[in-house]
């Protein structure tokens, strides 16, 4: 049933209202060129221009902004080192509160220094899940500071699906709507606005085949093992959160997943002709048009391009 | 005088009606961080999303469709082989006229393929100023065809005015406008529409330090021969015209050189940062801020971004 799901249309257009001062409302790209090439009409949107690069920044800022004054003021923690690290340390300095950010020893320099220069304040931890998971809870039994885990929390995907409503309100008429899934917080909210402002759109989620856990468990209807991930999206290598999984089967008309080539390819073509830089998470809804796992042909097809965060001195065409 | 000058604000206004159901309204982008970062507050105008990937769509429209029916029925020329050219073969297309693009026979593959895949009808001849010009012109004497110069042309200064004045027109208030100088006809047309729109606007050219011909005959209001140019600036080695020095006579506030190692570092910066592939041309404004070659402390400062088009297989930072 529709009300067991862990968040409702009513949580997003809430958290819109919530984050819009904070966040930025980033633009909407096309290309008549790109149309052409891949006989779809295609509405990119662009959080690869969102603050710090992703849209994670709207989820925890929707996390953090809801906190009442007494648990905001003991500060909040997570245990991610990616997009979402930089994005709860932005949000906390926000709301001018303490973000505590648990990083194994071994994370990327560029990792920790954006999150050094957003006031995050750094525990390193060895580089495995018991650590992690070790140091966060006694760091927060230490601080009281509230755990926002980086997509399997109910204000966390209802952030997240405010890039789809502002998709969804500033172009009309959109027949399909793509995204990829990594842990799902991203694409739980975006199913779930779209159901809902455009309810006869086609949801479509898109996951590497070699990474492909989510697509396994949302067919099987219950959380799946899957082989390890091994794909250059590395934003997509998370696993699917329970939480997410019962609005993926709720909403979702298709789910497609490609190779990593494709995701190269479609990474590299929206490069060369949106003028745009993108992370290869970014690329894979893209890739899914590209090598033809879905048929857009003559639709209004929005795209929610995740993030740009990359590394300009190792681009994955250059290694091929 | 300024009525003596090749081009008057009311050209670049009907330009714009001109060209405008052709080319790209292209989006103005901005960033919290670039601005903490660089002290000023910067909006982007971005013609590296113009089509064709840089401004020159606009100045090869209007030069194109200004044309009269007997004229555009012979066609339209250039021996340009850069930007320029894939620009006039769109325009072409546009008006559904023959473009004839005149290129040395070592052109890069990429532009030959790009000026190809728009229609335009490519004559290769030695890779020699001389040898292009006479091609050219036995081209012209046959054909009957218009020739398109790539900046020394009133038609040509006028469209590549357009991109200032929708950035204007958008953002209220800029009190500084920068853009790169090559041979001259996007900041004539800039400096042109800018002194009209905004007559206590700071307009401001820049240029590689190792490339300065438009600089030094600016500076001695004639022109001058320089030292062969060495940039990374491709966009940018070409010389002056002597229809645009005028012009920047006239409008100009300031004319700044940049060092090549500052042009990479504020390309790099404008990829990390704003998310966007700019070609290094582009990055020669922004490199004149990061420099503190000049003040706009507290300024709203509009910055033309030109085009997009590099070889994503060779950035300039990874042969440092």
């Amino acid at each position: 049933m529709l009300t067991d799901l862990a968040i409702a249309p009513g949580d997003v257009i809430r958290a819109a209202a919530r984050i819009s001062e904070f966040v930025n409302r980033t633009p909407v790209l096309t290309s008549r060129r790109l149309n052409e090439l891949l006989g779809t009409e295609l509405f990119f949107k662009c959080e690869n221009m969102q603050r710090i690069g992703a849209f994670k920044a709207r989820g925890a800022h929707n996390a953090v902004l809801a906190l009442s004054p007494e648990k905001a003021a003991r500060g909040v923690l997570t245990h991610s080192s990616g997009n979402h690290a930089a994005a709860l340390a932005l949000a906390a300095r926000s709301r001018s509160i303490d973000a505590i950010i648990v990083m194994p020893e071994n994370a990327p320099a560029a990792k920790v220094a954006s999150v050094r220069r957003l006031g995050g304040e750094i525990h390193f931890c060895e580089p495995t899940i018991d650590a992690r998971e070790a140091t966060a809870a006694a760091l927060m039994e230490e601080r009281g500071a509230t755990l926002v885990p980086p997509y399997n929390d109910p204000m966390v995907m209802a952030g997240q699906g405010t890039a789809a409503m502002e998709l969804l309100e500033e172009i009309p008429g959109i027949d399909a709507i793509l995204a990829p899934v990594g842990g799902g917080g991203l694409m739980a909210g975006t199913a779930t606005i779209a159901r809902y402002l455009m309810p006869d759109i086609q949801i479509i989620a898109t996951e590497p085949e070699q990474a492909n856990d989510a697509y396994l468990s949302w067919a099987a209807g219950a959380l799946v093992d899957a082989d390890p991930p091994n794909t250059i999206a590395d934003g997509l290598r998370t696993t699917l959160g329970d939480k997410n999984l019962p609005i993926l089967r709720a909403h979702l008309d298709r789910f497609v997943t490609v190779s990593e080539s494709a995701i190269v390819d479609a990474m590299r073509l929206v490069w060369e002709v949106l003028k745009i830089v993108i992370e290869p998470s970014s690329a894979v809804p893209v890739a899914a048009i590209l090598e033809k796992r879905v048929d857009l042909a003559n639709a209004r097809t929005g795209i929610i391009l995740t993030g740009g965060n990359v590394d300009l001195d190792h681009l994955p065409w250059q290694s091929r």
